[in-house]
């Protein structure tokens, strides 16, 4: 790899894991994960998150393609939001850093029982 | 898995991500992947870090027991940064966003060369 190569990816990487880290921004993701779904149906499978940070971070996933806000309803305007081909991509990564607590949950757990 | 189960989970992975996906905190750990560093090493290979943000992150990675501070000179008092094993078990979290930005791009360049 190019050292040109390598600095344009650490760039994305950088950007990448920000943005994923953004408040809430993991929770919509993993939500999505098991099928499209309605505002309120987001709104009520995450504890905590406010109204407007919810409006937030779905016009951010939006505009970063990945997910698309379906019409489903023309006369009721209803809309639901649906991960893109991008936004699915993102599950190794939810299934590793999933994976990775529970390495730290045993390894705690371990040095408790031994200490 | 019971549902106590799931929600101690979710709460977990929420606390994960955001926490990795602290600024610069993805950096930190990419770097530090390599081996372990001393803190001028670290931060002449983040671009753009701040030496305050840098050693406020440096501190929670040794709180959050991801990171040990290693006394390497008693006498001049030298200290180097080093993955624990919990720290270390985050390049498969690394790895697949690695992964995740590559498909990404590919996708966008595919999208291009079709439109």
């Amino acid at each position: 790899m190019k050292q040109s190569d390598c600095q344009h990816t650490c760039s994305d990487f950088h950007s990448a894991i920000e943005f994923l880290g953004r408040r809430w921004m993991g929770m919509i993701l993993y939500t999505l994960m098991s099928g499209p779904k309605r505002y309120n149906e987001i709104h009520s499978s995450i504890d905590g998150i406010s109204d407007r940070l919810l409006t937030e971070r779905l016009n951010e996933l939006v505009n970063a393609a990945l997910i698309n806000k379906n019409l489903i309803d023309c006369s009721n305007k209803k809309v639901e939001y649906e991960l893109t081909a991008s936004g699915h991509a993102l599950k190794d990564v939810i299934v590793s850093i999933h994976r990775w607590v529970e390495v730290c949950e045993l390894e705690h757990k371990s040095k408790e029982a031994s200490s």
